[in-house]
C-alpha cells in the first residue's frame, strides 16, 4: 500500500477520526486534530472529505463496516444456537470497547451529541441502529422457531429492544469505565426473552 | 419575585441552560447563547457560575431537582401496588421528554459527550443514575415481598439494569423524535421482569 498514498491517508485519517470522535465527541474535536494524529496534510484531508460533517458520516460509515464484520462473523456459523450467535455478536462489539478502554459505543456518543441539532445525524444513527437490530432479527426468529425463544416472541420487537438497551448499557459502561453493565444487561435480556 | 433579581437570574440561566444543553449538547453551547436566552448580563453568570463546566455540573443538579421530585411524587403513594410507582416515575420523566419535544434525557447527552474526557462529568453523571436506581430499588424489594415479582430478583440489579435500558431507549426516542422506543422497553421490561 506504501505506493497508493491517497487511500492510506484516507484511512489513517479515518482511523485516527474514530478513536478521537469517540473519545472526545463531535465538537471536541478540531480537523487539525485529526491531522495531527493521522500525520496528514490538510489538502488530503479535503481532497477525501467535503467538512468536518462529511468526514464524521465517513467515520460512521467506517465504524459500521466493523459492526457489518463482527454481524457476518457471528451469525454465520449455523451450527452454533442462534441465540448464542446473537451473544456472539456482543461479545466482539465489547472486545472492540475493551480495546478502546470501555469509551462505550461512537452511534451512542454521536447520536447524543448531535441529533439535538442535527437531522442529518439523528437519521443517519437511527438508520445503523435499525440495521444492526433487522440483522439480529433473524437469529431471534430462528431461535423462535426452534424454540428456544417462546412462541409468542416477536423477532423483530426483541432485537430493537436489545440494540435500545445495549446503546444504555455502553453508556453507562462509558462513564464508569467498566464491562460489567454490558455483560449484566445481556444476561438479563436472554434471561427474561427465554421466559413466557 | 421581581425584587429578588439575583435568585431570579439564576434560575433564568439554569432553565436556560437545561433547555440548551439538552437540545445542543455542552460544545454545541457558549455562554453568550446562555445570556441571551436568559436575557441576563455576563456579570450575573460570573456572579453564580465560576465557569462554563460549574455552570453546566449546577445544571446537572437542577435537573436532578426534577427528578428527585418525580420519585417523591410517584413513588411515595403506597396505596399504589409498587410496580404502578416505579412505572409512574417513568411516566413522569417521559411526559418531561415530551414538553422538550422528545430530546431524550440529560444525563445520557452529557454523559456520553464528555464522558470520554471528563471524569468529573462522568462520576457526576453515574452517580446520578445509580442515584436513582438506589431509589427504585426500595418499591421492586417491595414488589419481591408482596410477591408481583419472583423471589429470586435482586432489587438493586433490576432497578440498576432498569435505569440503564431507559438511558437507551431516551437515546433512541432522541433520534427519532418518538416516544414509541420509551414505552416499548418499559412493557418488555416490566413482562420479563415479572416472570420467573
Amino acid at each position: 500500500m506504501d505506493n497508493q498514498p491517497l487511500p492510506a491517508a484516507r484511512q489513517r485519517l479515518l482511523d485516527a477520526g474514530l478513536e478521537l470522535l469517540l473519545e472526545r465527541g463531535y465538537h471536541g474535536v478540531g480537523i487539525q486534530a485529526v491531522l495531527d494524529a493521522s500525520l496528514t496534510p490538510k489538502g488530503s484531508f479535503y481532497h477525501h472529505f467535503r467538512d468536518k460533517e462529511d468526514f464524521a458520516l465517513q467515520v460512521i460509515d467506517a465504524y459500521m463496516a466493523g459492526v457489518h464484520g463482527a454481524l457476518d462473523v457471528s451469525l454465520a456459523d449455523v451450527s452454533v444456537p442462534p441465540l448464542e450467535r446473537v451473544r456472539g455478536f456482543f461479545g466482539l462489539v465489547a472486545g472492540g470497547y475493551a480495546k478502546d478502554g470501555y469509551l462505550g459505543c461512537l452511534l451512542g456518543g454521536l447520536g447524543q451529541e448531535l441529533s439535538g441539532v442535527s437531522p442529518v445525524f439523528a437519521q443517519r444513527i437511527d438508520g445503523c441502529l435499525s440495521y444492526i437490530a433487522d440483522r439480529l432479527a433473524e437469529p431471534l426468529d430462528e431461535a423462535r422457531s426452534v424454540g428456544d425463544l417462546p412462541p409468542s416472541t416477536d423477532p423483530k420487537a426483541l432485537a430493537t429492544r436489545l440494540v435500545d438497551c445495549w446503546e444504555g448499557a455502553a453508556l453507562r459502561s462509558r462513564l464508569s469505565r467498566d464491562p460489567a453493565p454490558l455483560r449484566e444487561m445481556l444476561d438479563f435480556f436472554f434471561h427474561a426473552a427465554t421466559r413466557e
